[in-house]
């Protein structure tokens, strides 16, 4: 275990064995499968309603499983961590999710994700499952990166998952969901920075160095390189670079609503991510935005990395009302 | 800022940014004030119903501004870091609280914090506010410690606020409900591990120090010593040495009902606490007690710190009953 300070019993097995747990404690609102790994809500299926999967490398939690419930998703494969999941894992789950009005798949877009969800969805409609396939891609640090065509998909996955999920529970078809999904991602936006790197368990090493006086901004979710290494700064000052280039993406203008969501990285306290958020609404507010809803937390996490990024939801009247519908996953719950 | 690389501003502002960050991001649910800092429920005191009033050194957020709301605390006081609040903070918090009923104050068992709830207990009398007080101390870990004569008050303070909470909610008298508190204080016991330390902001050096190899077991909240230090070990073989001590003071038996509460100390990933979880439900389990209720998460934090900590609550009927209860809090929503 040299190199490896986790609460963890063989690395091989860190997936299974979360599962379990996690399974076991909220066996009211999922259920665990096992060869191959995938969760479902306990009931399964709804039948007529559009099903909503998305998965990914193992490492991020709560992402995807902590957001299995009614209100949002049906179904969540988990890879091994930091890798994405198999196709034969992917299909199944479709399958499960699949309540006879088709199943939209919400991936991140990293180049492993993206071809095996394609490729499950290939396996699907053999069956006569109709699969679509949204891509979120909200990161705006980097064009291309180490394991993406194009921006990365980050913390704006929840925004996706959490709308279209609301607007699967209340009977869209599948036209209509994957539209609202694709308006959620055309309006999201999102930047992290980290202070230190993570650890995966097999790898017993960091995945990056970082000097003890230096950040990364721009991080990705795997640690993967950003935009550059500053030294370390005051969060007002690291807000700032968080904050700017995702409104001037988004190109917000003074009187437009948002969703402002400060996402923590998995190692750091709740107090940081709630000095980033005040920046931050401040920063909105400033140009004449209205920060009308809010969320900060862990949601989408890199193992033990301290960090935290930015995300910003352009919202009109339909993404708030889907927002603001009833939820109840383990992670998420109003 | 050398040697404390966090998400800060001037270590001095940490407590006030938190508040005012948390206060904008939830003021549909609490009310933040200054001069001196504490925090309500938005609505104010509830007319007719118990005041529930907790505090103490910040650091652990959530506790215990994160408790706030319907169901369970009507004020929080939080002090500066690892640091008690004082009894001008206290006493403002408990008139705010005061619905007419009386008010009940959930104290952690450091002396510091004993003190100066009794001290604001008085000030509170003199106004003619009644106040009672309970304390926790269900960390099995030391008898007496760094901070404490006796027991320390850790995570199972999460579930007397929880369900005291739930009993003044539902019109409970000030008896009932310190009666009630008393029960699961009686009931429910915590230990807890850490596998590094975590840094005060205005210190800008590490609580202690703990080699790469080496994890401390029965580590307080603030990193205070524990029973024993041991070279790193597999998680189930760390859960059996924190839940061991726990089932044997609590003298559970076959065939009881507990909560098995698996608390984050703030840098742990998500999947390690599930794997402890796992595996210290199924030592309760081969014991013969059923874990009816649960909950895994970060509740009661030590800033940065890697570890976790195993609680057990003996349940009965009225137990589970409140602590089912509906709850609306920003750390806890059912």
């Amino acid at each position: 275990m040299a190199g490896v300070k986790k609460l963890i019993n063989d690395p091989a097995e860190v997936v299974t064995e979360t599962l379990d747990g996690f399974g076991a404690a909220h066996a009211d609102v999922v259920a665990v499968h096992h060869d191959p790994d995938f969760v479902t809500r306990v009931g399964g299926a709804v039948s007529g309603k559009v099903g909503l999967v998305s998965g990914g490398g193992s490492g991020h939690e709560p992402l995807h499983a902590g957001f299995v419930g009614v209100g949002m998703l049906d179904a969540a494969v988990p890879g091994a961590v930091f890798t994405s999941p198999t196709p034969d894992q992917i299909f199944p789950a479709y399958q499960a999710a699949d309540g006879g009005a088709g199943v939209l798949a919400i991936v991140k877009n990293y180049t492993g994700d993206v071809l095996n969800f394609e490729t499950a969805g290939e396996l699907a409609e053999a069956e006569d499952v109709t699969v679509r396939t949204v891509v979120v891609n909200d990161d705006v640090a980097v064009e291309d990166s180490l394991y993406t065509a194009g921006r990365r998909g980050v913390a704006g996955t929840v925004a996706v998952e959490k709308i279209a999920g609301a607007a699967a529970e209340r009977g869209d078809d599948l036209d209509a969901v994957e539209a609202v999904a694709k308006k959620v991602i055309a309006n999201v936006r999102s930047m992290g920075v980290a202070l230190t790197a993570c650890t995966v368990p097999h790898a017993g090493k960091p995945s990056f160095d970082l000097p003890e006086d230096e950040i990364e901004i721009g991080i990705g979710i795997h640690g993967e390189p950003g935009r550059r290494r500053i030294p370390l700064a005051g969060a007002d000052e690291i807000t700032e670079l968080l904050l700017t280039p995702v409104v001037d993406d988004l190109q917000l203008a003074s009187g437009e609503d948002v969703l402002l969501f400060v996402n923590g990285m998995g190692g750091t306290p709740a107090s940081e991510l709630y000095i980033v958020y005040r920046k931050a609404r401040a920063l909105l507010e400033a140009r004449g935005v209205n920060v009308t809803r809010s969320l900060v937390g862990n949601y989408v996490t890199s193992l033990e990395m301290q960090g935290a990024s930015v995300t910003v939801l352009r919202l009109d009247d339909e993404l708030t009302t889907l927002w603001d519908a009833p939820v109840h996953t383990t992670a998420l719950r109003w």
